[in-house]
């Protein structure tokens, strides 16, 4: 008997990651192809289908290699019906039928969820997750996104916005604006403008020397991983801008700790990338705040999987729906 | 075909409530019976067994009318082991094997969990969750309790600390103390003694005129129930000190809506019998705090069943395992 391969897609505005993959998880052909948003994202659904095509040609397999494909979408999903409710960035109809435009032009079974849901399936399955059921993916990027999962279920919740995390309210009284239209979110201080703007408001309410304001002085921006860099020097102002961050992210997790009491929370995205300096504080202020038993039960770490997180945890959803 | 019943038990460290109900979740017949926690609790279990004999013959059923017993327990469980790893009020040794117990002396299939998520689980079936597959039940009592219900299943978590809602950390800095070894938790604020201890602050604190200033000068104490019917006759320290218990409430459920974005939460325990006084104030507060999606999907409520959550969601835990 041939082993059949799963197909896991991560659709971003930008660039849309495919992959073949065993049903044991292992990543066998990976690529890119550019998403095509214009026109409302017509295209894009095609664009798909003719590049697993061209890839089975050039790979010299026939169509029915294929069991499935999984996708990752960005914007909240009705699972059950395969619908995407909203994707501003692709220029989709709001409720697009994405589950069934897939099947019908690539002509497999196909499945869908969120791409922060399928992030977190693929931590779970082959990344920091160790096949863990219970756990929590936080994605620290340009915002901050999550994935929760318990007794080895995605929770998407009654409207698709379960693992909304980055609007975890942390600072409830005077906080920043959020685009979500709140203030005070998580993501408006734990994302990587959300730490610039931490360092900024140090930085303009004291004169202490810093690198970050001789950076800020020649450059007149500083990113995110000038404040982790400079933190790793000892720079006063920007160990106590991590400082901050920690506190709003450990504070955040161990409520969220209290109430799932996940094995695991893994930490991925862009600012993730900061290591352990990051995680060393962020453990220590969700030690303070954690109940006796989910300190000493649930455990936080950095995401292994990276940019592969999304089509893993896509291929996911194919290998348990067929 | 004679329709079997289900036995629901709510194991408490006074009293033991016990029903036969019907698969379809109707109460046939109620009772309870003291908890003997002498010797260490070894009477407990064999009480239960004789109770359900008892109930039988007086009924005059034959013993296989009953499908199976389950049972809502205090202190945190490991449902597939049914082991309950520790109750303090009952003097069990840790870890004791309640399922294989109860089985051996019952002679039925039996199911263990949790009392408050038990609750959840009644809540969810007949009462105010409406058979809400997503669902968070509060209990506002003696502490803060909770339970958690994603995709139609109880979160337990890796160690069964999952919905440790009274343990989310409310003040971060310079809260209360509570019982946990933590400060500041949901529980120090929104359960009967919190709410009680919040007045007594508010009162120390400032000379305003008070229908509770004139409780307390009588009666040396005031309780949660004076509280809300102070508020109820617009006494302002009484409006203040509701409005701190719903901020507390309203934050902490907003925030746990963003991760999960269940279809209802919904209040239970003596504190929730206030009502809609506690309810407006919370859901302002929720509102203010929630995501925008979770804002318009999940709705907050009072709980409907009172004290038989526990039997009756006791008992759905045997109609899912038989």
């Amino acid at each position: 008997m041939t082993e059949k391969w799963l197909v896991g897609v991560d659709l971003g505005g930008t660039t849309t990651k495919i992959a073949f993959l065993s049903k044991y998880g292992e990543l066998l052909h990976k690529w890119e192809i550019p998403t095509d948003t214009s026109d409302n994202g017509k295209n894009i659904i095609v664009d798909i289908a003719k590049a697993i095509d061209f890839k089975l040609e050039e790979l010299d397999q026939p169509k029915n290699k294929l069991a499935g494909i999984g996708m990752g979408a960005p914007g909240p999903v009705d699972m059950a019906k395969g619908i995407i409710y909203e994707a501003v960035n692709l220029g989709w109809d709001k409720n697009t039928p994405l589950k069934d435009l897939l099947e019908v032009e690539t002509g497999l079974h196909a499945v869908i969820d969120n791409d922060a849901n399928c992030a977190a399936l693929g931590e779970m399955w082959k990344g920091a997750g160790d096949g863990a059921k219970d756990l929590v993916c936080v994605t620290l990027g340009t915002g901050v996104g999550g994935g929760v999962i318990t007794n080895g279920d995605v929770v998407h919740g009654v409207k698709g916005a379960g693992g909304e995390i980055g609007h975890i309210t942390v600072v409830p009284r005077g906080g920043f604006q959020c685009n979500c239209g709140k203030t005070g979110c998580l993501e408006t201080v734990a994302s990587a403008t959300g730490v610039v703007r931490l360092a900024n408001e140090e930085l303009n309410s004291t004169t202490t020397a810093s690198i970050l304001r001789e950076i800020r002085d020649r450059n007149d921006v500083i990113s995110a991983k000038d404040i982790f860099d400079a933190a790793r020097k000892n720079d006063e102002v920007a160990k106590n801008v991590v400082d901050q961050l920690a506190f709003f992210l450990g504070l955040s997790l161990a409520n969220l700790g209290n109430v799932l009491n996940p094995e695991k929370i893994v930490l991925g995205g862009g600012v993730s990338k900061a290591g352990d300096i990051l995680l060393t504080s962020v453990v220590e202020h969700f030690e303070r705040f954690a109940f006796p038993t989910v300190r000493t039960s649930t455990r936080l770490s950095i995401a292994k999987l990276g940019n592969d997180a999304g089509v893993i945890g896509a291929a996911w959803l194919v290998k348990n729906k067929i």
